[in-house]
């Protein structure tokens, strides 16, 4: 009975400090520059505004080490908040690392909340959902079950209470993602320098991140995908593309015949542990889908905070936004799978710094100061350049099947086409 | 009992017939050049093939005008086999044409078998999924329910029969969809002039053609999202894009929050209907996913056979490829949701016959004859120009945001930016 009483005295003091620190994030009145009212609407529609008591709670359950199952790993050990909600790292290490480490980079949580679907191929339709799956990874956070979870959560008085307070029963799996998501939904991002300039501030960028914008709508042909209007300005098309990462290195269609084998479509349990413990992850997008165009298909992400998280791409294969800027100039890497938009470029070394300036334009006021020290380290290894290929970009050498930017007319059958043998038109 | 052997005899001897028929059109042994086999594989999975008799049975049931309400209306009234599948109307007519149209142009069933989700606007995801629906829409074939469509068929001697053969089973509404889409698994389209000459038969297409194929790649950007690889050479990035067809008479944004509140995510029937007889059809995939990237947002149709499945769009509202040219030549209509790829592509006249030209020669050898029927009628209209704004597509007028062909660049600030009010930029 004592025992009884202490608990609840610890419940109702830790829901009283909960209630506390919710007050300092409140759902928000005025969207700053950057957030679309439209999208946030879509997202959090009038009346469904999480409580500032439920954010809290999914505030401190996104930090809660005690979620996973050695009590080392907590959603923030990857997605780190002071960080950028990244763990800058390549690939992201649950329970099990160092020994195995996952297949996929950390994503940020800023924005997720607009993203059409979660996780790099999207297997995740909600917020909710992709809360789930990563407690339940074997080599993430561990935990057998939800059963397993509830009951550990249970045993912990403080939550016990809390959770009873925000959802009015005693606490389930699908409370528990819906605190982590209701947390994750107050996580957008805007109120950037480019946010200023479109604004009007023409002074809110400078002369090489305006030149880049340029570039950005022109010559490198991002906006083809990482879409900015003023409605969706997630600089993301929420689509998912095949832009050649990895592939030098993957046999898409041995790896497909496989999977198409072997995935249960709808099993997101399943598909989970192939995308990020088997060499299936490559296959992206593919694995939700056993659409073939999805081959080694990731999710565009949008690009605001960018500076902020590095490495990119869904392995973290590229260490700073100049690889990316390679990566992208010289075509990405052939492969069958490749994405119709993805040509070579042709631009220059000064183009690609001024392009490397507007992504840097796109960092959130909040997180302004660490997205300098970023910038400043990433420039301090602009020498050290794997993915530059000036010959390939500048249509050299190379035959990566495109026009781009010297073709030879003379052989026009090849256009486009890249492999032969082994389709029908061998 | 006179009657129920005149019946059986009956359903024996049109069971009989079916076998017959379907000896006509056994599953393929060798696929034709510019089918793939690794997309066949993934459709009809080695040892998942459909028996002919299966085949046939959906044959007939996709002419069969009795699973209408009224009897006047089968599949093939809008897919007419005899003119590749469509039925070369602006808008699909159903039971209750002409007095009520339906909102969508009909798509062609050629290679539809290797789309990755059905309708313009994917809202189906298998054929089996898209054959339920048009029988019950209240405006197209009119039925009130499975069971209606189900008693009916049962009542008439030769499918009881028939479908008791081939699925061993009284027949269900998963039968009859099973049924049609055998036979649509049946339907691919390859053996063009096209894939002779990926082959290496420079003769097979002309010389307007090859210039075509090489625009196509290049200044018409057209690969962007009408992807072509001999591994999946459907001409199509199976992805849904919003490239600005009728967006100057639609306010989308209006649209979009009215469809968040009504729309049901994941009540196929109820976003059929609203797709095919209500005003937030021009949505397109926003219907389906209620993600914002998605307003305005219809399929990448494939190419091949082209030239014989005009009229073009959505909507049906562009009579000829020359139209359609004209439209992606002045960079599509400006609208807050315009995919990022569309861009003013300062075509000249002799370049758009060039890209019609390579367009004709992905005509399927069965369908030749009418092709170049086709291609002749359209050509003879070729001066009605509706769409064409030669001022807007090379670049000397209109403000489309975009930096393609003579961009401002003294102002930098407007790429890419339609519009301010109403956003967080106001």
């Amino acid at each position: 009975m004592l025992r009884d009483r202490t608990r609840t005295a610890l419940g109702a003091a830790a829901a009283l400090a909960l209630v506390t620190s919710a007050a300092s994030a409140p759902v928000p009145k005025n969207l700053p520059r950057g957030v679309s009212e439209v999208l946030y609407e879509i997202v959090v529609p009038p009346g469904a505004e999480p409580t500032p008591e439920k954010v809290a709670l999914g505030d401190k359950l996104f930090n809660e080490k005690r979620l996973s199952a050695n009590d080392q790993v907590a959603c923030a050990t990857c997605h780190d908040p002071a960080k950028g909600f990244v763990d800058h790292k390549p690939l992201a290490e649950g329970i099990a690392a160092p020994a195995q480490r996952t297949q996929r980079n950390s994503p940020t949580v800023l924005n997720a909340m607009f993203n059409a679907a979660q996780f790099w191929d999207g297997r995740a339709p909600t917020l909710e959902e992709q809360a789930k799956l990563p407690i339940l990874n074997p080599i993430e956070m561990g935990q057998k079950s939800p059963d397993d979870v509830v009951a550990k959560l249970r045993g912990i008085s403080e939550y016990r209470s809390a959770f009873q307070q925000v959802f009015g029963h005693d606490l389930t799996y699908d409370d528990v993602a819906a605190a982590i998501a209701a947390f994750e939904r107050t996580q957008y991002a805007g109120d950037a320098p480019f946010d200023r300039f479109v604004a009007g501030d023409e002074k809110a960028i400078d002369e090489s991140a305006k030149r880049g914008w340029g570039l950005f709508n022109g010559k490198g042909r991002c906006n083809a995908c990482h879409a900015f209007s003023t409605v969706s300005p997630l600089f993301s098309d929420q689509k998912f593309h095949n832009i050649g990462i990895a592939a030098h290195k993957t046999d898409f269609i041995d790896l497909a015949r496989k999977a198409t084998a072997i995935v249960r479509s709808g099993d997101l349990k399943q598909i989970d542990e192939l995308a990020i413990q088997s060499n299936l992850s490559e296959l992206g997008r593919f694995l939700v889908t056993k659409n073939s165009n999805d081959i080694g298909a990731f999710k565009t992400p949008g690009l605001r905070n960018v500076a902020v998280t590095s490495p990119y791409m869904h392995d973290g294969s590229l260490a700073t936004l100049w690889d990316v800027m390679d990566h992208y100039n010289k075509g990405g890497v052939p492969n069958p799978n490749l994405d119709g938009g993805m040509q070579r470029l042709g631009l220059t070394e000064a183009e690609i710094d001024d392009m490397v300036s507007f992504m840097a334009s796109l960092t959130s006021a909040k997180l302004g100061e660490f997205g300098k020290q970023e910038m400043a380290r990433q420039q301090a290894r602009k020498n050290v350049r794997p993915e530059r290929d000036t010959a390939v970009a500048t249509g050299k050498k190379g035959d990566l099947g495109d026009l781009a930017p010297t073709p030879d007319r003379a052989k026009p059958a090849a256009f486009g086409v890249l492999v032969r043998k082994g389709t029908s038109y061998d």
